[in-house]
């Protein structure tokens, strides 16, 4: 049983007039309860030595210190909240998980999760400096190159799919806009 | 005054324990209510004439038969639905308010317009066939050309620039991905 959370009264589960689709609709005071998807924002967060072959940029990962997935290896992502713009929300995402600053670069991918109700977007970015540590959700944080990326330990498949693109786009010299759904 | 939607009881604003925003909390079942932005899902509807001039490409816009901004011209767009995904949200609203039938060509735009709590994403489609009619939310639908367009008569912002970013694209030849904000 669901309650209305403008009134208080039971909701029951029914198409509205001139809707498609079943919501929650509250017979007391008429509210509509709409649920729809939500937006999850990372960023990629890439280090690069001046000077140095191309090899050698390190991706920066979180190790996951809450469910799901403890102890697995992220981007760092979260929930957008109101208020802010896609843009902000990684920004603030990156500075609490992985106590990094980054400038982002551009969107780079948007992956529909149906299953869960969720769109991962992430954002490519420039990491500012290496003072970096672990937030409250990670138990560690670290810079990966491509050759040690820990591809079996990857938290969701979001991330990997990111990740992949990310190293692809870099070896053809062109970054690109990936945008796809996972079933 | 807010309801919790699981048990009824009224809920107070606070920052619940590790978070850092406060929130929508249930002192009775200790639920927590979080509200998170909404996705808007729409396309770009094209029609080229086979072996016409590029200039002639036509788009379809709808004119609104609700509000906000009823009687403007608008991309066919709207909110996306639980268990879809992005593209199938902007085929069903391209479906619903233009009655058109396209095929995505590719994501195009996310513009962030954190001041109503929204992300609007639009992909690049192709017409399938001319057999298009308003549905119950607009008026009228119609093909423009690009020098024709009612830019005075845009709905929103985010249709606007979008339709800038496809016209200045496509005369340089060659489609990105738009990431902004509108403040």
């Amino acid at each position: 049983m669901k309650f209305c959370s403008h009134c208080g009264s039971a909701v029951t589960r029914r198409v509205p007039p001139g809707d498609s689709l079943p919501r929650a609709v509250c017979d007391a005071c008429g509210s509509i309860h709409y649920v729809n998807p939500k937006l999850v924002l990372g960023s990629i967060p890439v280090w690069e030595e001046r000077g140095k072959e191309s090899g050698q940029a390190r991706l920066l990962l979180c190790r996951r210190a809450i469910e799901p997935r403890y102890g697995y290896w992220t981007l760092p992502a979260g929930f957008m909240e109101n208020d802010e713009s896609a843009g902000q929300a990684a920004e603030r995402e990156t500075l609490e998980e992985a106590g990094a600053r980054i400038e982002l670069l551009g969107a780079f991918s948007m992956i529909s999760v149906p299953y869960v109700n969720q769109v991962h977007v992430f954002f490519r970015a420039r990491l500012l400096d290496l003072q970096f540590k672990p937030g409250v959700e990670s138990l560690e944080v670290a810079l990966f190159e491509e050759a040690k990326m820990p591809w079996k330990e990857i938290a969701f498949r979001t991330v990997g799919l990111t990740l992949k693109h990310w190293f692809a786009d870099r070896a053809r010299g062109a970054f690109g806009f990936h945008a796809e759904d996972i079933r």
